[in-house]
């Protein structure tokens, strides 16, 4: 199997502020097809270093992928280097012109006699169309090596890649057939969930099993290789029943889906409706949860209450309630649900209190935080303490709410 | 002024999960000492490839830092791959023998074999000391190239950069003093702000005038090098009040802060209080503002309405008005911060409903917005048209709300 290097190009990318996120999309894309990325470079607009550097990565991998710089400007550098780099000439593409006149025509603007530049295409090279932008990228099979130049902006590059390079990279790679089994797990510690599924991963080597874990979210790939799709099923299917059944309801998804979009997936299904609470994660949640589009079908709103009179006012919250038990406390999670499904008139309510830091109002430890979910069975809260600093509670508090809200939905099927 | 280049070691920086921060940090402590980096590469834990790339660099550059690779087992490699690509042998250096095995102590924990690995020093480096980590850094001066050796992990990088990097690099280069403005800019797109002071920056080659578009959030970075401070303040003068005067109170920040923690102080600074009634940013305006810490001694929470009925109930907004003008409109957004306003008793409150799409409620097109904003002085809104997806809408909805809250309370001081 090949090797790659991914070369980024634009100065923009050595400043402070600017960092290379395309390289992540095509190393995933490329680990899918099994091939590994052995080098990344980011380099700026300067034609000489960058012919260089594209000389240098053919020496080290079969396949190099270029990022950025088939702009119009004289700061778009990368046709001329890819060219100077494989002794090869830029030929003007009628053909890429004709594309790029048709797209201004659609959008009523004036072609500008700079992005000409764009219609030059190195020698031998294939088009490889980008409907979303007006420089197509380029697909320059060397027998051995392939040298891509895919435009800079994600939304160009990621489909492009898709549509266009993957289908001749499978060409080109030697014949083996990639199986995979992938599930995303809520509410579970990385160490705690490899302690459970390690034993079983560990007996095989192939399949080849990733963990990446994140916020209260972990994502488990499971990744095997063989001449023919049976071969590798049956090699997936030795090992991944088991830790699906270890993981049980700890899997929220299958296929990549966020945690919001599963559980607009399953409020949907039921016609069921939502609504929240925030105190600790302080919009976070429903940002979340309306970051899905269509989320209004069965997002009905909530409530913001950042102080003791506001849970009282707005939610119905006793004040002798929070009295008696703080506004942390499981008395308090509870009635704030219970006060936003009553006062919405949705079937599910969520709500988070605790402390977020770096100060403690309450005296209950930073971390400290208890989620109430009303349903139409009842209501009920839930202890979390989750360590770190104001963004980790925040953010932690609010995927582990989506996961009880996502138990508590499957539960009432 | 010498050139750097960034190596960044380690085969976890090449999975599609993980990007090299530390060159970020570097390249921004490196530019105010007037160093431009010209490369960054990612290089996995193989010693051949490192080598050579270490090699390469040299030739590209008169300073190369690398990060990473200096832990205790056979995957950190960059010692080895140093010594090799200079030609030099590694030296068991008893100083720093002696000093992990003094921190171990320290920490009651015995000293594991592997970690002797640490104590090795590249013939003729000078050692920097590391006292976050175990595995010191290492400099060594090539009389014309400067090598670092830098730990990977940034709380350890970052202070070591700060206290043993850059005083060093600073006796290496030319005397120079580089002096700086900066300023941060709310609602305006990057074209227009660059219409509007071009003129006046493209005057002088020195100060550099680096532009930074974001959502909404432009930043504007002068820098100017001179011999002595008086000369790179002049140098500064000769510009940075005129562009200061162009940009005026679109400027909300000269120091970096955000904008939800400029609102802060600013509420903070008039003991005034805040709520908000959120529809198309779905909680991301009060999860903004939430995010600063302290927060909760101006922000007293709010609603999230997204059905006109919540709207409606809620926050009092007539249903009559949402019949006659749709949910999208100018009355509604003003009657929702109205009635923010008054259900919770806050002196300001801010409103935004609109369209996010991708399809569109209210025949409105999207992207279409009015956010609403209700003072002790009385209440207004104002339309935004924000082209783009969802979440862009979103944010940048969130940005200019919060912008139109700055202003006023400037205005009302």
């Amino acid at each position: 199997v090949p090797d790659a290097e991914i070369i980024a190009v634009g100065s923009e990318l050595l400043t402070h502020e600017r960092v290379d996120t395309n390289s992540l999309f095509v190393t995933e894309q490329l680990n899918v097809l099994g091939v590994e990325v052995r080098r990344k470079v980011v380099i700026g607009d300067d034609r000489a270093r960058l012919a260089a550097a594209i000389r240098d990565a053919l020496s080290n991998a079969e396949i190099v992928v270029l990022s950025g710089g088939l702009g119009p400007t004289e700061d778009d550098l990368t046709r001329d280097a890819v060219a100077a780099a494989l002794g090869r000439n830029l030929i003007f593409s009628d053909e890429i012109l004709a594309w790029i006149e048709q797209r201004f025509r659609l959008f009523q603007r004036k072609m500008a006699d700079v992005n000409r530049r764009q219609a030059f295409l190195v020698e031998g090279a294939e088009i490889l169309p980008n409907p979303r932008g007006t420089a197509p990228g380029q697909w320059i099979d060397l027998h051995g090596h392939v040298v891509m130049l895919l435009p800079g902006p994600p939304g160009e590059l990621k489909p492009l890649f898709v549509n266009e390079c993957v289908p001749r990279l499978t060409r080109h790679l030697p014949p083996q057939v990639i199986r995979t089994r992938f599930f995303r797990v809520a509410g579970m510690g990385e160490s705690d969930l490899d302690a459970l599924i390690a034993p079983v991963y560990t007996r095989v080597a192939n399949p080849v099993t990733t963990i990446l874990a994140g916020m209260g979210d972990i994502q488990v790939h499971l990744r095997a290789r063989a001449g023919t799709a049976e071969e590798a099923e049956t090699l997936l299917e030795a090992v991944a029943p088991e830790i699906e059944t270890l993981l049980g309801d700890r899997i929220y998804s299958r296929n990549g889906d966020l945690l919001e979009t599963v559980i607009g997936q399953l409020l949907r299904e039921r016609g069921a409706t939502l609504s929240v609470a925030e105190s600790v994660t302080g919009g976070m949640l429903a940002q979340r949860i309306t970051s899905i589009a269509g989320s209004s079908d069965y997002f009905v709103g909530g409530f913001l209450t950042y102080s003791n009179r506001m849970k009282t006012e707005l939610l119905g919250v006793a004040a002798e309630l929070i009295e008696a038990h703080t506004a942390v406390s499981e008395e308090v999670a509870r009635a704030m649900a219970e006060g936003a499904r009553a006062r919405t008139g949705s079937d599910y309510a969520l709500a988070a209190t605790g402390e977020a830091g770096p100060e403690s109002a309450t005296g209950a430890p930073v971390g400290t935080v208890f989620l109430g979910i009303a349903t139409p069975a009842g209501v009920e809260a839930r202890k979390i303490g989750s360590p770190g600093e104001r963004q980790r509670v925040r953010s932690l508090s609010t995927q582990l709410a989506l996961d009880l809200l996502r138990r508590r939905l499957i539960a009432q099927r």
